[in-house]
């Protein structure tokens, strides 16, 4: 049975790094010009969405409990606003940056969690809630950006030419 | 442990079942009308996504080998074909009507698979490559199709005004 969890955490953390990987391909693969521009008119344009990935990923860290935040100010500009060209956002190469250095971070944690590590609460719950609702672990978190992730990739392909 | 193994797999299908919800919410909020529109210039049609989603949920049946799949001939249309404005497809009443019967034949059978069934092979791979592979499991089929679908759920946000 340990076996089997096992095998199911890795099946889940393996869909993460496939769509992770996937997803940092497609950015590779789209020049700055191409991030400009809005996915479908009146969209996020590409750069949002870098950030906004971005910004989520590197709240995971405290979320999982394994690490601080690296780049608080990604919040604001690409959490609470919506995409508007008025507003100035960091640079895509500052972007780009910031996408490998947070996955990179989280890989590195993940690289050391056991299956049973996985388990464990996340952060945004209590233990009293916890011990009821088990499902609300880190694994489980890992599954919901997985699916966070694969939405916006979706939408992203859209700027490919 | 065995806990955790239905903890695990009850996580993955709870998944499957929140991708799925809220697709069909999005489906049944977008109007036929909306359906037929391009979901970006010179992308897929919503009716396409429609039809392309539940040819791929209805091959999962023979896949996870629970049933004979029931509409083979969505596969030309939606699998084979790219979207072609040019080529006469179901009406979009029927393509409804194909996407709920779908998905419920899918969830009939879910209903009564245990941890254990979810962990047998699927349909696509050999019972020797399964010996080593053991990941290629019916799970992961369902893993990769929300993903999938998480996918083209952000592309059909794109339709809503």
């Amino acid at each position: 049975m340990h076996d089997n969890q096992l095998l199911i955490t890795t099946m889940i953390t393996d869909s993460w790094n496939q769509q992770l990987k996937r997803t940092s391909d497609l950015f590779n693969l789209l020049t700055d010009e191409q991030l400009m521009l809005e996915i479908a008119p009146g969209r996020n344009r590409g750069i949002y969405l870098l950030g906004h990935l971005t910004a989520v990923h590197d709240r995971m860290l405290p979320l999982l409990n394994v690490a601080e935040q690296l780049y608080p100010a990604l919040d604001e500009p690409f959490l609470t606003q919506p995409d508007n060209a008025a507003t100035a956002l960091p640079a895509i190469k500052e972007l780009r940056f910031y996408w490998k250095t947070v996955n990179t971070a989280l890989a590195i944690h993940f690289e050391t969690m056991k299956p049973a590590d996985w388990l464990l609460k996340h952060n945004s719950v209590s233990a009293e809630v916890f011990e009821q609702e088990p499902h609300r672990n880190r694994l489980n978190v890992l599954l919901s950006r997985t699916n966070h992730l694969s939405s916006h990739y979706g939408q992203l392909l859209y700027l490919k030419k």
